[in-house]
């Protein structure tokens, strides 16, 4: 028979999934024989049977009373008793920490003959009532589901009445009266009298605790921090100890350091004569922890030492809630406790220097993608507490940005001559927005997900963005953008939030990230750990430079197009696509290439003896084609045509769906001459690189969307063709790599052939994710919030790999090529996942050699792909 | 030792992918008994070593040499004698007739000095020197690769000096002098002198054979008959027979029956005193076969033993080619004959019928995809015959028309009224454009492939479509279509033949499809032998009733979608879509249900016990949207809003790749109301029809495009809940089944938990093919064809599913779905790979109990599944 109630000597800390947080640590604290009010706890699975039958079944009431006879018996004193009862409070505790849950009820046990006895035995009649008229507010509010309003009401009439300004100075007839007036109260609105007996009060306020799993707050915060629903939240009977008994009693909360900075030093607040929820109330101020080493030395040293002693036993940081009764310290609670970035990463410096943990440890105790906050600037806090958010998109990429609206690449780019600060809004951006998404503080779109165009452009260039706010209706015309009814113009000024999706009107102050020192020192131990390489998604050498000052041991995607957009390269590039004969395209060729080859010189005298994958042309060539007059009028002057005909021509490639087109390695199918220049300028410009630096490299081509051996093989023996003629035109040679990416679920279904031809796989997991799903990340937007509202999916698969379905193909392909090759076959994954820590936790088990993500999300990759190291060797 | 070289006596005609076609019935004849020249063969696997070699290798001359002296022995006479010498003929012979392949090179072995001795031997020195000077040209020409010209300047020259008209009234000497020009002029082209050794004759034209293999005509001709470049050709070396040596010689080609209609009766014609060339050259008219009866009874009675003989051994009609040599009949080969649709059915019946084979070698007999011609008009030969085509498109869906020129559907329509017949030109059609394309005569398009919408909509229909002739340039604005130079416009008349996909300008006549009387006959074995279900794609009754006439079993695929088109409710179905509120669409939902649940009521009706799989609404639901400002209007003034927000409305529906947009069950996620309309206007289109038939049905609902089964459910949920209030409140219930398509490659790989709550699944290959190979189908017809020209893909995989890969995923959910469900759960297709045999043959082994497809391939997919039942039970 499955044991729903648990004391706390009969738990420990490791059963947080059965006991919840506060339950697991209460128990571990009893048996630590650290002074804890002591109780009972009922299980998360009671909670879960209780959903399931939506009533408490008889033998769960059969072994609470067989539980609560144990802790009678230890504690001395009985629940229900007349004359001196045993009080309770009775709180939830869930697996992980979770506001929006029930709130506490103290008190719990009290009625109206035991507050009699209790106000004469204690002597302190005052505080006798005081308890009783909190408990049936708190009980009414929390268990009942009452309106706080009715009593606050009454309580603020009673305080008018007595002329007195705070509750604590209502006298004990006043607090008794109060009571009453609460219970009629109680009756008028729930329709039966307040329970009197002690035992229904437990079973309703425990009943209570469980309906509140499924109130709208809890799912709400469930969702948003995608925890799973199916937990269940455990409830903890807890004796009550009173810091509200007299001047040497009290409460307070506190750090065992500071969350803020990571300081190793005691932190935190408390008030004497107090109960919990006055330290947060605000109406008396509370002291500093430190302030208690005078008020009471004793007491003081004790919560200190016990501070340490949770510390060492925990290792580490420590949240906890402490009350004195009559100078006697209990604790209520501990756990490790919440803290910035900054904090935690010094916190797990701290303790492997003082011994405590290991270096594994260490880096097991900071949330990889939280890094982000070391590496962005952000709103100041001041500044956000007055503002309010007009409209909300997806935190595509994170930081904080202030400026003046522009509506077009070209204006940015005029405004940043101008030296002024602008944020770019459209409804959505295409490559040949580039200059002016550089030239932007900040990016804003009403359309796409999040790896649209702009949110992987931005993140690549570490620019604050947010996408698909769709709240927004842009005229691109008009040069107006409106929300609801307002409607903002070029003059106006917005600041977005990249961290949170918001969007505020006017001006925001912003501040520069602080790197603590210990993050070096932390980075450090996190690239001696892993043991996955981690590499980047660069296309220039500022991105490149940017990503191997964050750690970034080669590229994994150089993608060739955006070296395209460039103002020296972009006619010729539209010849090359608009041409109307061979000798035009050559001739276009022939003036990008030496152009693309200082390019790739560049970029491998950066990159030193890292590797670097460059992909040749990806997307299809309508994203290149000129869309204004007076760019169509110089295309068709260059290649001595008609106007019209260019139009035509620009028709001609427009495609139905773009995504599945003409695009990738079809491209070099059909126009072998593009990637036959590409093989050429890479070779080129990796024979300069290499001729003048000490260190060897060997480049890496990679070839696009590939469905199959035989197309494959085909446009590798172009490429291959052109390198060859260029080792004989220069006389020397070089090895090199050719592979491909993975990015089509034929291509992954016949990784084995595939393999054969290939020196490398890539995980082009964007197209892998949106072929498998059948969903364009450009219009999924619009859907994928409804999946996640509905809780249909858990998680955007554009954000996290999908484990279940593109995982499947990611394994088979991972499994195909190390049948064929073995170690020989390079794998990595180069898709906007890559920087996602649970998708680089994943791929680490499944045995990739390295992941690739932009140049700002190196940092997050090499702590998960470190973390993924330490939890496989834990196992 | 692999053996290279077989006499006619060691081989027999299973062998043919070793001894070619030609080779293998001269074996398997000459072991019959028949009077057949005797030879020997080197096989198609010497073929395939020369190709790799590109030499003769010592050893197989030793092998020939061998059997040379074999062949000899046999006969009696000697290759190379001087005084009587043995002649052979040599030709080539591949595993699959192959027009291309090396012609007949005639009188090997003659050389100056035994053409003399022959003369002289036969008393006929014309026939000996016209061998000679034939057999001089012939090696010229066909072995050497000589232009013939020269060789026919000289014997123009010779008849002009001789004064005669015909080349067989020049004298023996004149053919001995034109037998020396001929050899000067070969020295003068090729260097050297005529070869006069007869080994060396014989090993040139062997070699010419191989390397004919590979000339560009035989290359194309594989290309455009899938036939594999590996097979090879044979060589047949066969002794001589002369038809041309008097007037009791003779030479023809007959079939054992009527190979245009199938009449069992002798059907060929023949040449007394010629040689096999003269029959075709057309100098001289040759006899019907029945002539033959008067000339020479005896041969022919002979002839028609053996013709009958070689038909009872064969088991099928027969196309034979023989010689009579001064009155002795010989057979130079036989092969099953080529023969029309109609002639196939009608041979098979009567094969049937005279019990020469069981129904199942009947239906083996007819390539399911010849019956197209038998259910489409055509162009008359005639007509044919002077037109040239003007560009050549897609051979999208079979049939012929001609018509004006129209550029709209509204036009098409209109003309129709007129009682004009008109072709439907556009760019590619949309849903919009439905009533055009049902009054257009047939539809041309300039862009989209084999699965267009135009393509699949006019195959539907059963309507001649030529979709993808990218040489059309359409303009729609000014109403032209220009072809090269030639511009076209709305008062021009065009041809579309939907079978070759060539577009004529101007009228030609059509003919109806004659179906013959066996062919009803021929079906019903079909139907009877067969254990795969075929149902069809068909949205209205008319459609419906057709495939019912077809033979269909069933309805796989209704697409509700169509339906949503009519001109009664469009405008209600654009008002569900812009809807500004829930009541607003709720309004729309309730005008359209009942028009819905008539239409779904008369399927069922027409439909009777017959299964009937409903899909709901599954396209982007901007589709639906109006386009024209009238239309915009009437919705704007519907909606109580402005133009200008329908438009905007209008704009955010649009998306970047609709394919993989918001469309199938995401518009059942997002607006659950629609889907649940489509389950009740099918439930109680269902119920009414069920209450007036005698007949029992179980409707089948079908969700498209499901990835996942947390999703699939949550829809299912919806219009089951939907379907449970439409049993309340009519008081009955009905048993239906719950599908999905598999169309998504995730559906696929998570098919095990997909099968749990599904109680079929029909695959969706048209998107499966589109999102496993990331191929757009209305894109991909740019760069698809240089796939196939570049033979990187063999076959089309819009048209034959690509069983490898896309096969990969059907394989694995069939695989999934039983494990899950075993026989409980129904599979089929739905996609336009229904109706192509070679994946009907794939899927009824991969265990699919139906598959569907349009109407007018009904009969296609019954004779390929039944030919997969008997191929199955042949293995």
């Amino acid at each position: 028979m499955t044991k729903y109630v648990y004391n706390f000597d009969e738990g420990n800390k490791d059963q947080r999934l059965l006991l919840g947080g506060k339950g697991a640590n209460l128990a571990e604290m009893t048996n630590m024989g650290i002074n804890v009010p002591y109780g009972f706890i009922l299980t998360t699975e009671a909670c879960t049977r209780y959903q399931e039958e939506q009533k408490i079944w008889p033998e769960l009431m059969d072994e609470v009373q067989a539980h609560l006879k144990q802790v009678e018996a230890r504690i001395g004193k009985k629940f229900g008793d007349k004359e001196d009862p045993l009080l309770f409070s009775v709180r939830s505790g869930a697996p992980i920490s979770m506001p929006g849950m029930m709130d506490t009820i103290l008190n719990l046990g009290l009625n109206d003959e035991s507050v009699v006895a209790v106000a004469e035995k204690s002597g302190n009649p005052h505080w006798a009532y005081d308890s009783y008229r909190r408990f049936i507010q708190m009980f009414s509010n929390v268990a009942m589901g009452l309106d706080s309003e009715h009593f606050e009401e009454l309580l603020a009439k009673k305080r008018e009445k007595a002329g007195v300004q705070n509750d604590f100075e209502l006298s004990a007839d006043d607090l008794k009266d109060l009571a009453e007036e609460y219970k009629v109260k109680y009756k008028e609105l729930q329709g039966e009298d307040f329970p009197q007996n002690p035992q229904d009060q437990l079973i309703m306020a425990v009943e209570a605790v469980f309906k509140s799993w499924n109130n709208d707050r809890a799912i709400l915060y469930r969702k948003m921090n995608e925890i799973s629903d199916s937990l269940g939240t455990a409830v903890n009977v807890q004796q009550m100890v009173f810091g509200n008994m007299d001047e040497t009693s009290g409460t307070g909360v506190a750090f065992s350091r500071n969350p803020a900075t990571g300081e190793n030093k005691l932190f935190g607040e408390y008030l004497m004569n107090a109960q919990g929820e006055d330290v947060v109330a605000g109406i008396r101020t509370p002291f500093p922890i430190s302030h208690l080493e005078e008020d009471n030395p004793k007491v003081y040293k004790q919560f200190l030492e016990t501070s340490e002693r949770l510390e060492k036993h925990y290792k580490d940081m420590q949240d906890m809630e402490f009350t004195i009764q009559e100078g006697e310290l209990f604790l209520l609670q501990t756990r490790n406790g919440k803290r910035t970035t900054s904090a935690a990463v010094k916190i797990a410096v701290d303790l492997v220097h003082e011994g405590m943990i290991t270096k594994e440890e260490a880096i097991l105790m900071v949330e990889p993608k939280s890094l982000d906050q070391l590496l962005h600037p952000a709103f100041k806090a001041e500044s956000l507490k007055t503002a309010e958010a007009v409209a909300t998109g997806l935190a595509a990429s994170p930081g904080a940005a202030t400026g003046r609206i522009v509506f077009t690449a070209d204006e940015a780019t005029k405004a940043k001559e101008n030296g002024e600060t602008v944020i770019l809004v459209r409804n959505e951006t295409s490559p040949e927005d580039l200059a002016g998404m550089v030239s932007a503080a900040g990016i804003l779109t009403a359309r796409g997900g999040m790896t649209s165009h702009a949110a992987v452009v931005a993140r690549g260039m570490g620019k604050c963005c947010v996408t698909g706010a769709h709240e927004l209706r842009i005229n691109g015309q008009e040069k107006t953008v409106a929300i609801g009814d307002m409607t903002l113009t070029g003059k106006d000024i917005i600041s977005i939030d990249g961290g949170s999706g918001k969007i505020y009107v006017g001006e925001l102050e912003t501040e520069a990230p602080k790197l603590a020192g210990d993050f070096g020192e932390f980075m450090g131990w996190v690239k001696e750990i892993k043991d996955m390489k981690v590499r980047t998604n660069a296309d220039t050498p500022a991105e490149a430079q940017q990503a191997i000052d964050f750690g970034c041991e080669g590229i994994g995607l150089c993608r060739t197009e955006h070296m395209f957009f460039s103002e020296d390269r972009i006619q010729s590039v539209r010849q090359m696509i608009l041409a109307q004969n061979d000798e035009q395209r050559q001739n276009a060729l022939d003036k990008i290439e030496p152009l693309l080859e200082q390019d790739f010189y560049e970029m491998y005298k950066i990159m030193e003896e890292r590797p670097m994958t460059i992909r040749l042309l990806d997307p299809p060539l309508h994203e290149f084609v000129p869309r204004e007059e007076k760019d169509i009028e110089i295309a068709a002057k260059n290649l001595g045509i008609s106007v019209e005909d260019v139009k035509k021509d620009i028709e001609d490639l427009a495609e139905v769906n773009p995504m599945l087109g003409h695009r990738g390695l079809r491209l070099g199918i059909s126009n072998p001459s593009i990637y036959r220049m590409l093989g050429r300028a890479i070779m080129q410009g990796a024979l300069r690189a290499n001729e003048e630096m000490d260190c060897d490299f060997m480049p890496e081509i990679m070839i696009p969307l590939s469905t199959d051996q035989k197309e494959l093989k085909y446009v590798m023996d172009e490429v291959r063709d052109e390198i060859e003629m260029v080792f004989e035109e220069k006389g020397k040679k070089m090895d090199y790599l050719l592979g491909t990416m993975i990015e089509t679920p034929r291509a992954a279904l016949l990784s084995d052939e595939i393999a054969e031809v290939s020196d490398f796989f890539s995980f082009g997991t964007n197209d892998l994710t949106q072929m498998t799903f059948g969903f364009s990340r450009d219009d999924a937007g619009k859907f994928l919030q409804v999946y996640l509202d509905k809780k249909l999916f858990e998680r955007d698969p554009f954000i996290s790999l999908d484990q279940k379905g593109v995982g499947k193909l990611v394994e088979l392909s991972v499994e195909n090529a190390r049948k064929v090759k073995g170690e020989k076959i390079h794998l990595g994954i180069c898709g906007e996942h890559g920087g996602d820590p649970a998708t680089v936790k994943y791929l680490y088990n499944v045995g990739l050699d390295y992941v690739s993500c932009s140049p700002y999300r190196v940092p997050i990759a090499l702590l998960a792909a470190a973390q993924a190291t330490v939890e496989a060797k834990n196992k």
